[in-house]
C-alpha cells in the first residue's frame, strides 16, 4: 500500500466528552509515528473551521509527553466543535469544491474527524465526494460519544468515563438519600435521547451494594401506573426510593415523558430538545404519593467531569486515535470509522478494526431488550457485566490550585 | 480538671456532607485516646435515635486504621441523620427527662453532636438542660455544613470539599461551553439559602484561567436589568456567557429569584424550600436575548461527591473531631462548639478552639460585603484568597468495581 506523503488535519465535532481530547492526542501520536506525515493541523471548530481555513499547528502545540498527558485529561473539545450538517452530495457542490481546494492548498492527504453519529455523516459525505475528485486522500472517522449508541463498534470512547461519573454519582446520591427515615423519592435524570446506555450505568452500584430501585430506559415504553405500583413495592423495603430515568424515556404513544414540560424546539438535525423528564416524574409522584420528591438532572457534568475519567476509557480513546492514523497511513483505509472489537473470553480485552462509515452514519445502536428485565424497570446482570469493564481504573489527574489542570489551545 | 469516667455517644444531624464521617472518625479517634471513655456509642438517626435508644457500638465497628480511612472517604452520614427540632427548654420536659434517663441508663458522660446551625440549637438546649440536673456530663457540638455559614469559626468542615467540587465542576463546564461559536448563556445554580460561600467557590477557576462572567450571591440584591446589561457586556468578549447564582439569591423586595417557580412550602425550621432559581433566570434570559440558554442545578452532588474530597478539608474534619473529644475530656469543656481559628500570616494554618454554643445556634455568617465587588456581580480577589486554601489537595480514594468504596453501618 502506498503511503501518501503530505499533511494531516484533525477536527472534533458534536457534543464534548472527557475523552475526545484523548483521542485527538492519540491521532497526533499516530501521525507523529508516520514519516510520510509532515505537518499535523488542527481544524478549529470542526468542519466549519476547516472550511474557513481556521487552523492551528498541532505538531507545534503537542511537543512533549507532558503536553499529550495534559491534553488527555482535559474535558470538552480542545479544538472547538460545531454542529454543522454538511449539504447532501449533489446539492452542495460549492461547499465540497471549497473543501477540496483547501485540502489541495494545504497539501492535506489525511483528514481525521472525531465525533458521533452526526459527525460520521460528515465523514461519509466528504469521503464519498473525495472518491470522485482524483485527489488522493484518506478520510477517517474516529468515534466519540458518551451515548455509546454508534453502530459497528462494541462501544464508544467517552462512554466509559461518563458511565463512571454516573455510577459514582448515583452511588453517592444513594448514600445521601439513605440518611433520613422519612418517606422520600429521589429521581436521577440521565442523558440519552434514543439509547439508554448511560442510564444503564446508574445500576452499576448494584455490583457493590445498594442501587436504584427503578431504572427506566428509552428502549421500553414508560408507564406511570406501573411505576406507582413499583414505587409502592419499593417503599415496603425502605423509606428512600431512588429512580433513574433516561431523558429520552417515552410513553406508549411515542411522546417523550418530558415533552409536556418543554418547548418542542428541535435542533438542526431535527432532534427534539428534551428537558424536564425528571421534573415530570417529580410532579407526578408528588401528586400520587404526597411524599417528599426531589429530581436531579445530572446535566453537563456527565460529559465534562474529566476529574473522574475512567482509565480504561482514556487508554482506549488514545489507542483508537493512534490506530486510526496508523491504519489510514499503512493500510490505506479511507471512508471508514475506527472501531472497537471485543474479544471472546472471560477477561475483558479489546482490539481495533474499521467499519464501513455508511453503516454508522445516522444509525443508532440501542440497548438490546435482553439487557432489560421483563418488567422494563431495571437492567439485567448481563447488562452490568457488559458495561462494568468500561469504568475500571482511575487516571492520575494533575491539579493546579486544587482544580484539575486543562490544556488550552488559543482560538 | 477531673476526667469523667463513662461512655460516649456521637450523633450526626442535618444535611449530609462528604466530611461529616471524617469528623465522626475523628471524634472516635479522640475518644479512643482517652482511657476514661469506655464504650463509644453511635446514635442512629441523630437525636431521634438517641431518644429511641437506637445505638450502634462504634468501638466495635471502627477497629483498624483501614476502618477509619474508609469511613473518612464515605459521603453522607454513616450513622443516619434527622432534622428533629428539640422543644423549647421549659416546654418539652418529657423529652428532656427521657434523654436524661437514657444518659444515666447507658452511663453516658460525653455527648458529641456533629451538625450545622440547627444541630447547634440542639446542643445548646441539651447542655442548658443538663446543667440543671445534677448529672455530670459534657455536651459538645462539632461543626459541619457545606454552607460555611456558622458563626464563631473561621470556616466549617465540609465546606472545602463542596467548594472543590463546585470549583472543579464550574471549570469543567466552562471548558464544555467554550467549544461552540454560537451565542449561548449557561447558568449554574449553587446551594446556599442565606449565605453565598458555596457560590464564591464557582469563581475559583479565575486563579488558573477562565471563570464565570457573573456571580450572584444572596448577600446583594439581584436585579434583572443590571444582569441584562452585564450579559450584553460579556457577549462583547465571547459568545459563551456563564453565570453562577446562589439558590438563595433575592430581589430588592426580599422575595427569592426562584420563588415564582416553586411551591412556597417551608421545612420544619420554617425555611422556605427553594428550587428553580436557575430556571427562573433561564426563562428570563431566553426571553430577553432569544439565544440558547441552559441552566444547571448542581444539586445533591455538592454535598455528597466524596470522590472529589479536599484533602485539606478532610484532614481538618478529622482533627476537629479529635479535638472536640480531647477538650471535653481533658479541659472539661461542655456547652461549646469546637471551632477553627485561622492563624495570622501569609501561609495558611489553622488551630482549634471552642466557641460558646449560644453564639452559634441559629445564627448565620454571611459573605462580608468587601468580598463582593461594587456592582454586586462577582467576588473580589480577597474572597478568592480567603477560600482558596480550603480546596487544596486530593485524597487517596479507594475504589471497588470502578466506584469509590463506602463504609456502611447496618441500621
Amino acid at each position: 500500500m502506498n503511503k501518501l506523503i503530505g499533511n494531516a488535519v484533525i477536527g472534533q465535532s458534536g457534543g464534548p466528552t472527557v475523552a475526545i481530547n484523548a483521542t485527538l492526542s492519540g491521532v497526533v501520536r499516530g501521525c507523529k509515528e508516520c514519516e510520510c506525515i509532515k505537518t499535523i493541523y488542527g481544524a478549529l471548530y470542526g468542519i466549519e473551521g476547516l472550511l474557513n481555513e481556521n487552523f492551528c499547528n498541532l505538531s507545534e502545540l503537542l511537543k512533549t509527553e507532558d503536553d499529550h498527558k495534559l491534553l488527555e485529561q482535559t474535558p470538552a473539545a480542545a479544538l472547538g466543535s460545531c454542529r454543522k450538517k454538511m449539504p447532501k452530495l449533489g446539492e452542495g457542490k460549492e461547499t465540497y469544491d471549497k473543501l477540496l481546494e483547501i485540502f489541495k492548498k494545504y497539501d492535506i492527504r489525511y483528514f481525521f474527524y472525531i465525533g458521533g453519529n452526526d459527525s460520521m455523516d460528515t465523514v461519509y459525505k466528504v469521503s464519498e465526494y473525495m472518491n470522485t475528485q482524483g485527489y488522493e486522500m484518506r478520510v477517517m472517522g474516529v468515534p466519540k460519544t458518551i451515548d455509546c449508541d454508534l453502530c459497528e463498534t462494541d462501544h464508544t470512547p467517552g462512554y466509559g468515563s461518563a458511565a463512571k461519573y454516573i455510577a459514582t454519582t448515583t452511588k453517592e446520591i444513594l448514600a445521601d438519600t439513605a440518611v433520613y427515615t422519612v418517606k422520600a423519592v429521589t429521581i436521577i435524570e440521565i442523558m440519552g435521547r434514543d439509547a439508554g446506555w448511560l442510564t444503564c450505568a446508574s445500576a452499576l452500584p448494584a455490583l457493590t451494594g445498594a442501587s436504584p430501585d427503578l431504572v427506566y430506559l428509552p428502549e421500553v415504553y414508560f408507564d406511570y401506573d406501573e411505576m406507582y405500583e413499583d414505587i409502592e413495592k419499593a417503599f415496603k423495603k425502605h423509606p428512600n426510593v431512588v429512580i433513574a430515568i433516561s431523558e429520552g424515556a417515552r410513553l406508549k404513544d411515542g411522546t417523550y415523558v418530558g415533552e409536556g414540560t418543554q418547548s418542542g424546539a428541535v435542533d438542526i438535525f431535527g432532534h427534539k430538545y428534551l428537558s424536564g423528564t425528571g421534573k415530570a416524574l417529580e410532579m407526578a409522584i408528588k401528586d400520587h404519593f404526597g411524599c417528599k420528591v426531589r429530581s436531579i438532572e445530572l446535566n453537563l457534568p456527565q460529559r465534562c467531569a474529566a476529574h473522574l475519567q475512567s482509565k480504561t476509557d482514556i487508554d482506549e480513546s488514545v489507542s483508537i486515535g493512534r490506530y486510526a492514523a496508523l491504519t489510514a497511513v499503512n493500510d490505506g483505509e479511507t471512508g471508514k470509522m475506527a472501531s472497537f472489537v471485543r474479544m471472546e473470553g472471560n477477561e475483558y480485552k479489546i482490539t481495533f478494526s474499521t467499519a464501513d462509515i455508511s453503516k454508522v452514519a445516522n444509525a443508532v445502536r440501542q440497548v438490546p431488550r435482553e439487557f432489560i428485565n421483563e418488567r422494563g424497570n431495571n437492567v439485567t446482570k448481563e447488562c452490568l457485566e457488559y458495561i462494568a469493564p468500561f469504568i475500571m481504573g482511575e487516571c492520575d489527574i494533575k491539579y493546579e490550585c486544587g482544580m484539575p489542570k486543562q490544556f488550552e489551545i488559543k482560538k
